[in-house]
């Protein structure tokens, strides 16, 4: 076997590995040990199986509706595509471990959860250990999958499938990043419509008209609440990363392979050096977890964040001898640059610098201790309409920067490695991803624990640890979120650019001009997508969480002794409906970002689609990230006021400030982080039907003409 | 004198007499037959000449800040610009034009507005009457002086500076568009701030803490918040619409002159064709004219739409002949495509119909007789919060159908004549703006009529009447809200190809394919602008109404007597605040506008600010088209419960609606309004300065290569 493949396929190895090792840790803690009693053990167990059984209930309707859409979707690509039959192979290869990924996420996470409540009576510290090797059993064994699914599908192609030019098989391959990322969709839209009806469902009628606390367990949507913060923000942003990962390498081992093929490559070295950077980023983020550590609550969030920063310091480091490594002296053209070795590190090392700036920014505008989100409290002293006004305005506000880092990424990887430059930015923005994802995952292990720790009665001073370790993760959540779109962006270009050089390969060239009609009417349809899909999704949430606060409602009313704790709610009853809303609401947004680059590339060709793509891109990274942040703000000047800042809880000003966090929620969990996959997917979609496209696009033009 | 050239003098001309003729019509209608009693005459003029004080306050304060700058920027112009002076003296007279126009609109609404409630004590129909021929006077005379001035400026250059080609010629007009939308620019920023610091700040205080009606004469805020009316809703929509006429007819002379010259084209008529259009706009307008007639309270709203869709016919049909007449069988080429006689047609007629089109969009999604408004009512029964996320999910859904049929102009008007096709829908769009402003100026004219019934006390009976005529008004101002940026979207459209086309000529012709590094990343960056703009204007209206918020307050808390109604509030003192609170705000958003286009032109160059300006274009309209349609729907949905549905005034589900139309103030009279001249300004500025750009541009790039 070739070194580089034996690497590649090594380092994934030594993820899994990393991930057993956390699981073991996580498992070996002992719930009996945090709990006061008999009966909070008992306590313990019984409500961490019913948000574990909710999770899995979930997750088995959902994957057996998406089963069907994969299953005809996978036909659809075997008899319009080159090579269908090996390319539907591959998609479902993709989803496959896709789906993989979100059981592991969700299997740790549903364990985790408990485990770190009841390790919080112990210490801050070792429950904070709990939570973050929760996360980072799904941190690592998610990269790990990607790496090793798309070195092994690649190895199948080239053993397999004889003949092929390094090009076909690298577009073979797509199919694996269109699996994950169909996958994602229906992950992060049904998650994302699952979490916000319950938490919005239970937040209107418990907290606010029957003034129970939150994760008060007579509430009847509480289990569904923490069954949510796992489907949406495990299992759905799980799916989400595992995708931009495959896509972000499959979009530049494409257009590498254009370019190597070209210039008469046979060094595997270069063809396969964006899952090698991959593997690398495995590496940088085990070396950085020795430094993780929270010894005391203010220290938590610093922690994370130092996570983060240290894997990319070390990133940037180990990168600079890999490239020499790899490349060596060897160049290849890709359109008209030259790309080389340093070159190449300069686009990664863009990418991954950009990726921390727009983590940091983020969390500026997110975090209470920055002017930002004070400005909100503040404004939430006239009420809730002028902390709406403030909110939103920060939210488009803190999309300029990020926006401006991406478009910064663009012109320098472009400029010294042309389309592979901007495949290698993202490709370098998700380098940490293993840390990323481990952070990310953090939040809602420790949320969960806050929740459990409340329902099964542990005491205040567990909670004010387990909220601690929440808090922390609300901020770093905000950050894997600019995270995520960033990467997205630079992704979904990388895709786009790959389709385009897919579309016009044999002398088949096509004006691209902004000015061109075709290309302009794209722009124009393709900027309202994002806005026609968030509204979807909103509505959604709205119209879940009406049937669940009918639900509950209806619970308080005919439920005898509940309030008074003498009798239980029906908890599953508000899982079902949950459950049920979201796989019914996710059909609909689904199909209009799977049918859009279909239907406009068959109908209106390449030119138009090309415009949709970008138009879709610009439009759907802005209100990403507005949304995401104004989310986040919103959250945070409601936590910032239950400090005791202008009047506290209960006062005016928290009143204003809960309707601002009810609407950040639908922004925050549900919409903003659902465009990540609208604009990733339709891109690879693209790429992957470019061929199609190209011969047999445009129908209802050409009938025009 | 040329036939054609004496035409287009002439329906000017027409459309001034006009407006002479419905001014003294106004004028004719006596305030004192409409008074009681010699007290509420008192009253009434008291209170009248207080809010036309206040609003020629700022006016004049706003045209003083805007002198100086419009002299820098006239430097600026004859410094860089070939042909320099000229442009200049050109933007000079387009600016002096649109003061000239705001000042004859807000005149005419603040007599108008007097004798519209005095009128209602005769009948419903005679006050209907003299709030739409107030409108009208607005409606021909900025018409009016918009073509009279283009053709007067056209005629001063062909005769003082000889041995032009007529591409430069109209190189040179262009000054007189820029000029008209730069003091647009800070009319509707500065306008937008004052009205909605004004509007919020009465309410906030006034309605929800002191429980007062809304136009209480005790609320110290109650004559700002009219003047506002009229410096919002009046001179900046005015300056806005002019600007947009100005442009759209400037961009289509630029395109087509260029064509013409390379055709070797002698025929003035095809040449200044775009004016004829203008001006044969202005007789289908007067046609429709005795159509419109309201004789009862439910016939308004019929009446103002009725005048809209008989004008669009009239046009459709006077345009075929004039058309056919002013082309004959002549031809000329716009880059590829042949521009004939018919295709010159189908263009106009596209762009006409789809302006009526999307204005009877935005009526569905903003009237309470249709789902969408119903929708957000039936919100607000569960509060503020999901009050708020169906509105901006409503205004999301609204603005994707009016993006379509953008998009739909684009490709129909590119196929059947060029570039200059696209500046044709624009113009096409425009064709009865005359009608349009007209009905756009009746809204705040009626708005203001029944603030000055309820501030003289003239009685509930009065009042049900200007209510009915307000009630129509805000739909109408919605629809009107729609044509306004449907026709900037094209007109920047336009704009930005004929900058292109000037940007390249002598063989200088550049990549703009989006996939090109500075194209895209300009793409990014645009996409950005809109979101920083709209921030900045969302927080001034914030920061200014706090300040009005605690005036109200204090006049509250320290004038005896005030609450009971033996003591007067300071008005002044409120007028004040609002004045130099929106002149200060108007400030840095315009300065984003205008240095963005002439930073990035003379430091990145041509191809970065083409993506600038499509990126800016795509998101603008998509966020102008749903702030706008979501604060017209939360203000309907508030109106709509207060006709008793839900509980109706006082109820918890009222109490929610008011948040709603409380975000929306901001949203659908500053923020969103404003983005129609971001998208067009930076457009005019681009082609202005092409040459200059062509030729000096891109320095920061062209230091790195």
């Amino acid at each position: 076997m070739n070194l580089v493949v034996g690497l590649i396929g090594g380092l994934g190895l030594l993820a899994l590995i990393m991930a057993l090792f956390f699981r073991q840790r996580v498992l070996a803690v002992k719930i009996e040990d945090g709990a006061a009693n008999p009966e909070e053990l008992l306590r313990l167990k019984e409500i961490s199986s019913a948000i574990a059984e909710g999770a899995m209930a979930f997750l088995s309707r959902e994957y057996r509706v998406l089963s069907i859409f994969m299953a005809l979707f996978a036909v659809v690509i075997a008899a319009t595509v080159q090579h269908g039959l090996e390319t539907a192979v591959a998609f479902l290869i993709g989803a496959g471990t896709s789906v993989a990924a979100g059981y592991i996420g969700m299997r740790i996470a549903t364990v985790g959860n408990v485990r770190t409540a009841s390790a919080a009576r112990e210490s801050l510290q070792k429950s904070f250990r709990v939570a973050f090797e929760s996360g980072a059993v799904m941190g690592f064994g998610l990269t790990g999958l990607a790496v090793i699914g798309l070195i092994l599908v690649w190895l199948g192609i080239d053993s397999l499938v004889p003949g092929l030019t390094a090009e076909q098989q690298m577009e073979i391959l797509s199919g694996f990043g269109l699996g994950g990322s169909a996958v994602a969709l229906f992950g992060r839209v049904g998650g994302g419509i699952y979490t916000k009806a319950a938490d919005v469902g239970a937040d209107l009628v418990g907290k606010i008209e029957a003034g129970i606390p939150e994760d008060d367990p007579r509430n009847p949507a509480v289990i569904a609440d923490n069954v949510g913060d796992n489907v949406g923000d495990i299992a759905g942003m799980g799916a989400d990363l595992f995708g931009s990962v495959a896509e972000s390498t499959c979009a530049a081992l494409v257009i590498g392979a254009v370019g190597y093929q070209a210039t008469g490559g046979t060094d595997l070295n270069i063809l396969l050096f964006p899952m090698l950077v991959n593997g690398i980023g495995i590496v940088a983020s085990i070396l950085a977890l020795p430094f993780v550590r929270a010894t005391q609550e203010d220290k938590v969030e610093g922690a994370l964040k130092n996570a983060l920063i240290i894997s990319t310091l070390f990133m940037l480091v180990a990168l600079y001898p890999i490239t020499m490594w790899a490349f060596g002296n060897n160049t290849f053209m890709v359109g008209t640059v030259t790309v080389a070795a340093m070159g190449v590190y300069i686009a990664l090392a863009v990418g991954l610098i950009a990726g921390l700036a727009i983590g940091l920014v983020t969390e500026f505008y997110t975090s209470h201790r920055y002017k930002p989100v004070r400005e909100v409290a503040d404004a939430s002293k006239t009420g809730a309409a002028t902390t709406i006004i403030y909110g939103l305005a920060l939210g488009y506000n803190s999309a300029v920067i990020p926006m401006l880092l991406i478009a910064i990424s663009v012109v320098v990887g472009y400029t010294f490695a042309g389309m592979y430059g901007i495949a290698l930015t993202a490709i370098g923005m998700l380098g940490t991803i293993a840390v990323g994802l481990t952070i990310d995952a953090y939040g809602p292990t420790s949320d969960n624990a806050g929740g459990i720790a409340e329902m099964a009665q542990m005491g205040k001073d567990i909670r004010t640890r387990t909220d601690a370790l929440d808090a922390a993760g609300n901020t770093t959540a905000a950050i894997g979120k600019g995270f995520a779109i960033g990467s997205a962006a630079l992704t979904s270009l990388a895709l786009t650019s790959a389709f385009l050089t897919r579309a016009q390969t044999g002398g088949n060239t096509l004006s691209l001009e902004i000015t061109n009609a075709n290309v302009l009417a794209g722009l124009l349809v393709g900027g309202a997508l994002p806005f026609a899909f968030s509204a979807m999704t909103m509505k959604s949430v709205g119209k879940a969480a009406f049937a669940m606060i009918e639900e509950v409602r209806r619970q308080f009313r005919t439920i005898p002794g509940l309030m008074e704790g003498t009798a239980k709610p029906d908890y599953a009853k508000c899982v079902d409906i949950s459950t049920a809303a979201s796989i019914r609401e996710m059909i609909a947004p689904g199909l209009l970002v799977i049918l859009t680059p279909l239907l406009v590339g068959f109908l209106f060709g390449v030119q138009m689609l090309a415009g949709v793509l970008i138009g879709s891109l610009v439009v759907g990274v802005m209100l990403a990230i507005s949304m995401a942040n104004s989310g986040g703000a919103w959250d945070n000047a409601k936590k910032y006021i239950e400090t005791g800042v202008h009047g506290g809880k209960g006062s005016d000003s928290h009143k204003a400030a809960v309707v601002g966090d009810t609407v950040g929620d639908p922004f925050k969990d549900t919409s903003g982080p659902a465009l990540n996959i609208l604009i990733k997917l339709m891109a690879i979609i693209s790429l992957v039907f470019a061929g199609a496209f190209a011969a047999n696009g445009g129908i209802l033009l050409k009938m025009f003409k």
